[in-house]
């Protein structure tokens, strides 16, 4: 029973969204059986529940900014950890059943957030069409296929899934849109000598704070590759900080800093080691 | 001319969205004619093009994380600076015509990025409604001002000026969802003694460069109120990081820690001094 839910990996379904597409990604040997859900908390909490081994989030969107609920989720206790990290350029295409033409089409439908990063494309070639939101750009693509004179703006795995074909590719507003994502379960990876270590750290909303918990790894000459503040939903005046950094947790030197760390910082989470995406 | 210029707010439009409800916050004396522009870069430029002397963008959303267009608009030389912040709770509606019953909704219409923040609800009370995605929140009170049995999400503000009424209100999944807002124009604001200040630098990705930036503000008891990294699309290697502190540019605290930054960071860009929001 453990082997096979140990085989169980978690995302943001339905099938064919770019969740999936991350999952089949960080899933090199094509072993894992991918799980749905209609949620980032529920495909989190899947983890918990022992109905996954794997979860797969979107942490940040090169336009959007952080993924605020991925945040959120990764700061609950006891929580599992990253393990991997993938970034996915998002391309969105104009799918259609085989016989339909571009003029043709009267109704465009996809996942709301698609509709706008294609808004110009969509408004440019077909501004007569009505834009149907559909809950996923997948089930878009489903809608799509089942009625003539209806384009969805999905991905290419979509358009496989449905027998579609793309009458245009790439036609997301911006060419450089692209998210990361993780994967965590409930051990992050061994150490592979290219590494990196994600933490949140709490403080006290006082002058040199952060100051003060940067300086163990600044003479450590541990490189920082991001940092954000959020406030803490515990305590009002509290401030967390994400910190991704170079190294692994098992490094002697990445040890130190922590430990250090822990007696300066209100809380110190690890959010786990993993190899550099 | 100029005086008359003077007194134009521009805004991501159309009239009724929330960036309209932000400029109406940041307009307390109600002397400015909004103008409406179809995108954030749009709005931004009509400074620079003297088509208006203020601009309100979105930097930030308690959920969904940053603004990352806003924050690369910031960083455009010579940019204006900001004047004013405002948090703007977003709270959404379902809004019909007088007459219409929620059982008799087919369809709701809503910018797709609303449909999505109230998923859950449309799902659990109107399943079966078609969701037609609008080019904003406004239009889509337009659309259900003009059709029985389709209903909008959208602001009170949309609600009043298209003569519906709220069949549900606060039908946002999350109820803390917060917009805050910044105002721009050419100079910042004078100094009140409790003031912000809003920076970017840009370091070399370096062990140890932002824990050395960061050390005249800690030394001078200056609190960061809000840190953020971001890969600068300037050049490789290099890095935003996005600073908000408690003081004025103009105390002499803060005059002595940025010019003692200038001399360490690759670049300092000034955004702007303006009154805690």
């Amino acid at each position: 029973m453990g082997s096979i839910a140990s085989m169980k990996a978690a995302y943001l379904g339905p099938p064919g969204t770019f969740s999936e597409e991350a999952l089949r990604a960080f899933d090199a040997s094509n072993k894992w059986e991918p799980v749905p859900f209609p949620t980032l908390a529920e495909a989190y909490r899947a983890l918990a529940s022992r109905q996954a081994a794997f979860a797969v989030l979107p942490i940040e969107n090169s336009l959007e900014g952080t993924v605020g609920t991925t945040l959120d989720l990764l700061v609950q206790e006891p929580g599992p950890l990253i393990r991997a990290e993938k970034a996915v350029p998002i391309r969105h295409h104009l799918l259609t059943r085989l016989e339909t033409k571009l003029e043709e089409i009267r109704t465009v439908v996809s996942h709301p957030q698609a509709l706008a990063q294609c808004a110009q494309f969509l408004q440019s070639r077909r501004p007569s069409a009505t834009q149907l939101a559909a809950p996923s750009t997948a089930d878009g693509a489903r809608q799509a296929s089942e009625q003539p004179g209806v384009a969805a703006v999905a991905s290419l795995a979509a358009a496989q899934r449905f027998g579609l074909t793309a009458l245009a590719k790439d036609i997301q507003d911006e060419p450089d849109n692209t998210t990361r994502f993780v994967l965590l379960s409930a051990q992050d990876a061994p150490r592979t000598g290219r590494d990196k270590t994600s933490i949140a750290i709490a403080l006290e909303h006082q002058p040199g704070a952060l100051y003060d918990a940067l300086g163990g790894f600044a003479s450590a000459g541990i490189n920082l590759t991001k940092l954000e503040s959020r406030p803490s939903r515990r305590a009002l005046g509290e401030y967390l900080f994400f910190i991704d950094f170079e190294g692994h947790r098992s490094d002697d030197l990445v040890d130190h800093v922590l430990a250090a760390l822990r007696k300066r910082a209100l809380r110190v989470l690890l959010l786990g080691s993993y190899p550099s995406g």
